[in-house]
């Protein structure tokens, strides 16, 4: 079989689609209502400086925590700096990093937004009854990834 | 409710990173073993006007059938043509895609790693028997931005 049939080639465009669609859709929502520029990426760093470190985390747990190459985030996070969104500064074990006032202002504005779009194109079509097989579904596919590196 | 639950956001933090991963690997995965640098959507244009139109597609159902925007993809062919992978030329009512040899080569070289490969990362984990329910789910994805657009 060294083609797709019919029916596996409807997942994979389905999915490839979807993938496509439903980002972009969350991200111009909530990039409309920013007075900055804001990507997605950009978004994800400040949410979880802000949230799951309380202003501060560790660049590592940030790379981790997003999927992300230590050097792609890294890359990332200098343009962020930049910017004035975040700043790094390097400790014992590491490299810490702070979301700045600009940052904090940005994420304060644009997570209502956020969380209004992923509700209504990810959330509310997959439905309440069908999220937890959605998400199993997909952490299986997570996992196959990880047990391939790990 | 301004910002997502846990939940909630354990379910979008999957999606975007189970989108990432597997695009990634099934990219990769064909692209190596293929005699030419060879994106996802070169695979995308090439594999269509190969198999759906039979060597030669309308560029208009093209766009249609990979829910690219006429213009994303008019930019992207003119690169393949530069490329010789494709051919293009005016037809009565718009314009008409056909693949070269060398585009037909690629094709053939590429086709079961690509088959292989979304098979391994996509189909494989998530089942047999999980496969029509997460079909439908990315359905009702893909039908709320449709309706969106209507």
């Amino acid at each position: 079989m060294d083609r797709l049939s019919k029916d596996e080639m409807a997942l994979w465009h389905a999915w490839k689609r979807a993938s496509e669609v439903v980002r972009a859709r969350i991200v111009e929502e909530t990039a409309a209502g920013a007075s900055a520029p804001l990507s997605d990426p950009d978004f994800g760093v400040l949410t979880r400086v802000a949230e799951d470190g309380g202003g501060v985390l560790r660049q590592n747990q940030l790379a981790e925590s997003m999927g992300w190459h230590r050097s792609r985030l890294s890359h990332h996070l200098t343009r962020m700096e930049q910017r004035g969104l975040i700043a790094r500064r390097p400790v014992d074990d590491g490299v810490e990093v702070r979301i700045t006032d600009a940052g904090r202002a940005l994420v304060t504005q644009t997570r209502p937004l956020h969380a209004a779009a992923v509700r209504r194109h990810l959330l509310k079509p997959i439905g309440k009854a069908g999220q937890a097989d959605f998400l199993a579904a997909l952490e299986r596919l997570l996992a196959a990834h990880e047990g391939r590196n790990g």
